[in-house]
């Protein structure tokens, strides 16, 4: 006879229940289709989803356990936990005198040789005690998941040395035994050259290559190996070897493609299989075209334009409707993107990317989770699936790009518990 | 012998204690005087503050009230409770359809065929019972403060009847009793033309004046009078009449001016010796000369331009240089702007209008204190003036547009009282 789970959470009455069950990843029209229940009820066993349907037949299906949580949505919107794809939450200083000089017309010269950019992260990074970077990280993490977002994925990149890489990325493996948020770690060496390399860039290639890499294959630190590829970092074939390296090392691949100038990395992601290009701002017709019906989903970053003061945005329609997958992120980091809302990201992609509501959820939850290779894990609310959900203070989900910049979640549940209540 | 006050709060070691003490309203360069007093303390006595200086110096100073709340900021940015003026918060209905729709590339008469607009918040406003209302507005006001706003200017208009005018004020005079926020109520009974005057426009301005305007300044419900002049609502000729007859009952002006083009509403505020013009996204030259050293603040929505999904913001840095008294405001409102946040605001101020977070914060303290008409008591941080305190969870004012789309917001005091703790 099998064992009857029985249910330790039960969330009746939901108003608009969005399952997000359905194909994956979501592309074109599929992205509309938010597998939608109205007067909804979810029934948890654990860390699993048990039940998912009409409230009166969810509270109907499972026997309840002692002690069962049960909580009335009293018609609140409900969507799986957020997913944010592409992070870089770990670092202490933060960078307000150059967005400050930006708006007061400043260069990107002018603020590289007052000390700014990625180079300032580095440097801080390097001299910063592990105590404080964790606590400072810890600070983001808690945002992220007040914000609704339950999964982020965590790059390590302002380290630029095998110890400082490391530093970076053991603090992401101890704060995801800590912290209730989930992380998947990317390793980011190739964020940048160092400045102890500027004059032999040849040699922090091999650098990365034959120590950096092994070292964190070695302690499974990482599951991601990103690169920027770009014009004045690294270009592609330089991109080229350094993924082929990690993808030998059995590291699952993301490009920083296309940002600044259209340099053929969309078109490289697609060729080395990654599961994700990520910016793409200025994605040629031809990148587009290789990412269509790939397996690599493009993760769209509208908060870095908006922050940086640009007027360019990736074009998403056109990705959409070409058969691009979708996905959305806040790109969290001190230089060029400072939120841990996907909310507000969520604004940005409709009022300048003219994404809608629907789809915009999309590009968060079943897409976001394809881009961080989960998509059989989290992403949606169906059985079996992590108990991953996040209830929102609206009661049509469409209030969320509209009512902007205020922070409508309720209640977060990670892995079937409460984690933060609003 | 005097009686000596005893503090009955005392905040100590801020961080940046942001007095904004000085010159009243900030003009041009001024906007940058922030009056920041580092290790800073606040004693507060009843509802007034009692000193305010360097830490050690006001600990030292006032003997303490048993009983009395001491609060260590522990470093924190502390200002003036945020007071934004200019926001339409007493409706029922929310308008996300009419979001989605722009989104989609609606037209403007497409929604208003659909049954959106203004029209549509005051069809439902007029059957909307009062609890209703009170509610979701009080939700609103939760929202203000928590954001670290602690006066709000609150307009009328969705009623556009002498019975639902009144109905509108009479919520926000008993929310302002009820609530720890404090609003500034205006009339803005001419914030359309009703559907039922449509052939007779002249009715209803006849209406405004001879039995709207009596009546609510008979009840003692509004202290400014606001319309929306502008092509196709309400021109030159009759905003100055329906204005003049609101002078001359008692009630201070507002003008929502030169928004979709520039028809002289810049102009007619200065003449007319209003407090504020607000929106001016398309200010003439010469509006721009009328308001400069004129007794008339300019109030920004940029929010507004960006819901809307616009290009174009008022020429914020060109009215700093010419002498304009600039303020900013959410515009709160279920149609163009639904945000209850002015930091959201002062993010956008920074990358759309260029202006500083010294500038952001000078234009939502004292100038918006100006916009209001409570200059002499809200909108700085000294002897005598209203004990309105924002914390923030931040070590560098700069951090507020820098750091966006989240809440930064630590603890509000209003009127001496703690009211938000987060």
């Amino acid at each position: 006879m099998p064992v009857v789970k029985k249910a330790t959470l039960l969330i009746k009455n939901i108003g608009q229940l969005i399952t997000m069950a359905g194909p994956v990843p979501r592309i074109g029209n599929n992205m509309t289709e938010l597998g939608l229940i109205e007067k909804g009820g979810i029934a948890v066993a654990g860390d699993e989803i048990l039940a998912v349907g009409e409230s009166e037949k969810v509270e109907g299906h499972a026997p309840l356990a002692e002690g069962c949580t049960v909580i009335d949505a009293n018609g609140m919107v409900v969507t799986p936990g957020f997913i944010d794809p592409h992070t870089h939450p770990v670092f202490s200083m933060t960078r307000e005198k150059e967005f400050e000089m930006r708006i007061q017309g400043k260069s990107y010269m002018e603020i590289a040789q007052s000390g700014g950019g990625i180079r300032a992260s580095v440097r801080d990074l390097r001299t910063t005690p592990v105590e404080v970077l964790m606590e400072k990280t810890k600070s983001r993490l808690d945002r992220f998941l007040e914000h609704g977002i339950t999964t982020i994925e965590a790059k390590s990149g302002y380290g630029l040395s095998t110890e400082s890489e490391m530093k970076q990325l053991k603090i992401i493996d101890d704060l995801n035994q800590l912290h209730p948020i989930e992380m998947v770690p990317t390793f980011l060496g190739a964020h940048e050259v160092p400045d102890e390399y500027r004059d032999c860039r040849d040699e922090y290639i091999s650098l990365l290559i034959n120590e950096m890499i092994p070292a964190v294959t070695g302690e499974g630190l990482a599951e991601f190996s990103d690169i920027f590829c770009e014009e004045g970092v690294y270009d592609i074939e330089e991109s080229r070897r350094i993924q082929q390296a990690a993808a030998d090392a059995g590291l699952k691949l993301k490009f920083h493609a296309d940002e600044l100038k259209s340099t053929g990395g969309a078109e490289l992601a697609a060729s080395k299989k990654a599961r994700s290009a990520d910016h793409l701002v200025n994605i040629s017709e031809a990148g587009s075209k290789a990412l269509a019906h790939s397996g690599t989903a493009a993760v769209l970053l509208p908060g870095t334009t908006f922050s940086l003061g640009g007027k360019q945005y990736a074009p998403a329609r056109k990705m959409i409707e070409s058969g691009v997958v979708v996905a959305l992120s806040t790109d969290c980091n001190p230089g060029s993107s400072y939120t841990e809302s996907l909310s507000v990201v969520i604004s940005l992609a409709a009022l300048q990317m003219k994404m809608t509501a629907a789809e915009a959820i999309s590009a968060v939850t079943v897409n976001a989770a394809y881009a961080v290779g989960r998509e059989e894990r989290i992403g949606q609310l169906r059985e079996n699936y992590q108990a991953d959900i996040t209830m929102w203070n609206m009661s049509d989900y469409r209030e969320l790009p509209y009512h902007y910049g205020v922070n409508l979640t309720g209640r977060v549940i990670k892995k079937g518990k409460p984690v933060v209540e609003r």
